[in-house]
């Protein structure tokens, strides 16, 4: 549905795939599969009805009918987990069937499928910015002492090097990618509380099961459920917020300097990208669109996150149920940015003629202070960080 | 993509459609054959060449062909216009073929359809509207006598009767809907400037030829072109936020009502609706719940349509290009939120007994003050709104 | 408190005063006056008493031990009625003591002096867009001829003149204030509804109460009190974020104008205004500044008050407490914006010269299609709404 | 200024100190001082004259002066510059004066100033946070085996205990504390770049000054100056947002709690607090009204700070601007939200009788599941943080 004004080139098909619905839905078979494992080896099920679980769990069941059975229910685990129980209780009988999803809840479900999501977009999210930041630091290096014009207030400064300009974006990156990874680690825990997050039902063997949930599905374990403590989903919105930020900065600063009136870098040329269907000159700087509209969208996603913190009791009403959306736009956003802007970093053409001639129409010197310093200290504090 | 987490229940399969790619791209392909019509009623272009781009216009593209084009051209306009070129000029050569898009550019064409998309999505939203205000007039009516147990700061306050709650509701939903009417009226216009909102290229008859457009398209012609003034929008942005706020509103306090220590209200039995994986005496307020989630998610998306407003010169870099998606979401969520509400609404479980045993309870006397007449006046004002 | 880095020169010594904890405690003194002007023509409280509570109502309290008691109480009624009962106590005793605010709430207090207050913030905000809407017609016209490069997504478009420039931006401050008059005519409205919003406690004669407090007050009478619908409070915020936005974009283009490589205009010279602490050749565009730091904010703002609008019963607990603060930020921040951009409109140093070079220099012809034109239907269409 | 409206009850008196002008002033005079120490120290300037600012330094000029003069310079550092040169200058002569402020910029004095400001108020929130986790922590564990009815989507679910939710907002506050502490230690950094961030103008021994500088002002030294990269600035607000809304949770269900129908916990009472000027009955959750206020303004103002991120080349034209008052509001909001609800939890009045009665009443069992394990779990991970 609306993937013109929706999807493309707002985002990347390899993050449209991670949050797409048959993503979502081997995630979640993943998690009634693991749980009936996991139970198994507490003694708490049977084998055979282990092994039944895990089998029906197998195929993914067919994503229309079940979007539409979803959208009645108001939750996806409940159509979800009929269809499994009928898929055991046809060859194993409702005893065995009953067994399906037992001791958890709906958001038990929800949640751990949406952070197996979280997961492999946190991967491709890391990925795509580390290149950035690549382009970035060989940028800044090449450019370290190539002189150029700084503005301030949108008004001629001094004198900075380019690669003065590239190790503040780089730095901006290199942040927004460590506060990212922290809030990941803290972010991406498995969901397992039963109905109320009393962990009621398993015989006292209920914790016994998240760390064999946790530890198969490589997700952290908090100290309580977290049904309605949502701390950590909005930080880690924040902070892709903020890796958008920052490349929403480089977004800027490249759009500027290729005004024709300055014509001091310039997008890559990309065949059949940027052009007009009026005017045959054109050359719109499309990767700084497609980040800068990130940008702009992004607060505003966090925000809605940070708007739903505070939740009634055991389990929201409307707050927890906006986080999967929303977080999935972030993400998709997020991906959308770093692929739209590591090729024109990597491809940037640079102009130092046209630099320099800035620079000297301006008549404030030549003076480039220590920028080629900075650009040092820059470059061995990001490679530190690596 | 991710249909199950997006798009139901947040919103309605009506609403979806008509924000859907399909539908899109009628739009599109209707502007330029109505732009070809009026070329030639203007004498700007053949007949034969005008009945050319209307076939053209006849067939849609394939949507996913499209979608992938758009993505890498960074704008719909230029293969849409490309794919009629070609169709045109198979039959008609290349002379012809050049008259499509004639004097038109890609915005033109991305803010006309996205506002004929608007325009079927207002008209939903206008019906749902209307469909949930009569329902609370009837409640209202109902219980314009009913007493029971106000509440402010979620304490206990004096009485009122029930109809006046209900008028209350009603009212919001009553100014709302004025104020999203108002809005649509304005906002829906045709965008027609050309490359830079000159009218260039025209002879002098662009003006006219607008005329004609808006005319056929049923859209308002406004001064001069909006490429870069987008407040019309944003306002009709903010008056769907407003109007979900309105149906949050009233989600709220049915929430808070059917809370089981108050048991004042319930949504009507659904079946399959409202249940829960792990309780099966659940009954959940599954309607107020997508209400309640529209009413978080609105604001943020409105305010998205009002950051995008400082955009760059002629046509803005990134801000214009959010307001597709934005927009969209918008509406979807108000469809989504009223055709949940308006069920309940219309099928709510008003327990009198509780009510009145509940302001028993409270010990703060039995005058419910004006309040009969306070619902007469609503409904007067209503019913003259209509 | 922290006038440095928020008061100034984010807005005006004017709009500061009209939401002053003078402006309140003057408005609040007001409405308690009034109303006891109008119980007694509706027979509900004694001549005398009236002429007490109004003269008690005199002499302002003093400002700082109101804070800090209305600090402590969570509300200003409580403590404001209070001074007012012992004033009228000291001389008239305590029967006529205990009639101030009689058949009143907290919130009929409290809206109804911030409506009084938005009245006056209102019509500053109304000259003010005058002003700078005059300077803008102006400048269209005195440039509608004037030749200049059109830039769409920050690249170098088609020829365009300077007058239809400027009329675009006329139309967006014309249009922006249009929806601000229709939204502070719907707003300015009177609060009264007695503790719950029934008007119970008035003999049946509140609503005959209601309707002199609004005509002496000179605010709307909606149909029924708005104690907990607040959809127009959010309209009268969002049109103020549309019509700072309107600001903002006018600011953004002067911004990218004055860049010194574009050189195309100007604002105009203030001495000791635009400098530098480092740079003596600087000459910031601190107007656009100024205009642009409201725009940023705004739309947050606006959505704040979005965000309020699912309060809870007859009086929310949180939403509604934020809405004072916030529509006070965005008056302030609106009339901070027009007074900054209006000097820089009405002084704006044009230079045609560059202008016509940065166009020939581009090499996209000079053919400025129906500018003209256009400057004259925007000019015709805003003389028109005067 | 509107003291009464905006800056209690949302916020505390000491924080209000913290970014008062007079503490801006001092941080502000604080800077110049000690630069000029340190470029003393590093043979730049000579003893006399740094002796000669330091105590030009030690008096705070008048703030009403101050905040017109920057005002209408549209920066306080040209007019705090100008008065301490004019101190120098009068007792040490004009050649002396000019090394005021030498080498640094307006920016270097705001960004410094700023976190400095920010340094304490951190302090205030760290010190309000602890507190109020250690009152979860002590109820917690007085309650963890207290049964009650859990609710999930406002309907009766399953039993829990007490302390089981009071663990969950334990666990909110703590882990929103533990972002806080890191995104402060991130961010508290001197800024020092010059005019515009490449060090010029201090014989290469600029980042030797700014060594001296951020030691002697116990605040951080990034690797390059981050005039333009801010999202440092912005992640200290996501955390400040984040740590509100966990506020605003334990007040959210606190304020249900409380419901008369449901009355399982209430605030304590404070005399002159909570009443109604109407309803002498009344006892409102005050406290949790500023909480919720708080959660309700945050994420937008957090948001405000995310918007502001791609700002333009080396200082930005109006998103540098806001981040000063939205920061303000951050930390005024957060330690008035911390302060309202440390109390309300260490003098928070539970009712375990009507625990017990509601939960036998919803006829779900008294199965509590792991709840004290859980409770366990919690208060030692808290222990383990602190």
């Amino acid at each position: 549905m609306s993937s013109i004004l929706r999807d493309r080139p707002a985002s990347t098909p390899a993050m449209l795939a991670v949050f797409g619905d048959t993503a979502l839905l081997r995630a979640a078979m993943l998690f009634e599969a693991v749980l009936a494992e996991a139970q198994m080896a507490e003694g708490l099920i049977p084998l055979e009805a282990a092994e039944a679980i895990v089998a029906a769990c197998a195929e993914l069941p067919d994503v229309e009918d079940l979007a539409e059975a979803a959208a009645h229910a108001g939750t996806l685990a409940i159509p979800l987990v009929q269809i499994l129980r009928q898929r055991v209780a046809a060859r194993h009988g409702d005893a065995v069937a009953a067994l399906v999803h037992k001791g958890a809840t709906s958001q038990d479900l929800a949640d751990t499928a949406l952070m197996l999501q979280a997961k492999a977009g946190a991967a491709l999210v890391r990925d795509e910015a580390t290149r950035l930041a690549e382009a970035l630091a060989v940028l800044a290096e090449a450019h370290a002492a190539t002189p150029m014009l700084s503005r301030t207030l949108l008004q001629a400064a001094l004198p900075i090097t380019f690669g003065l300009k590239v190790a503040g974006w780089l730095q901006g990156v290199d942040e927004a990618l460590a506060r990212f990874d922290a809030e990941a680690k803290n972010a991406l825990r498995l969901q397992f509380g039963g109905a109320t997050g009393s962990l009621a039902g398993l015989d006292g063997k209920a914790l016994a099961v998240a760390e064999r949930l946790a530890a198969r599905l490589d997700l952290a374990l908090p100290a309580t459920p977290w049904h309605a403590q949502r701390g950590a989903v909005a930080g880690l919105g924040s902070a892709l917020a903020i890796l958008i930020g920052a490349v929403g900065k480089i977004a800027r600063d490249l759009s500027l300097l290729a005004q024709i009136e300055v014509a001091e870098a310039f997008e890559p040329r990309v065949p059949g990208r940027g052009g007009s269907s009026a005017m045959a000159h054109k050359r719109n700087p499309t990767g700084c669109q497609v980040a800068l509209s990130a940008a702009l969208r992004a607060p505003h996603l966090a925000a809605t996150l940070l708007s739903a913190l505070p939740q009634e009791h055991e389990r929201g009403l409307g707050g927890w149920q906006v986080e999967g959306p929303v977080l999935t736009d972030l993400f998709q956003l997020a991906h959308g940015a770093l692929a739209a802007l590591a090729p024109v970093v990597e491809g940037l053409e640079v102009n130092t003629d046209r630099m320099a001639a800035n620079l000297a129409a301006a008549g404030v010197g030549t003076d480039t202070g220590e920028s080629e310093t900075l650009v040092g200290r820059a470059l061995a504090h990001y490679r530190r960080d690596r």
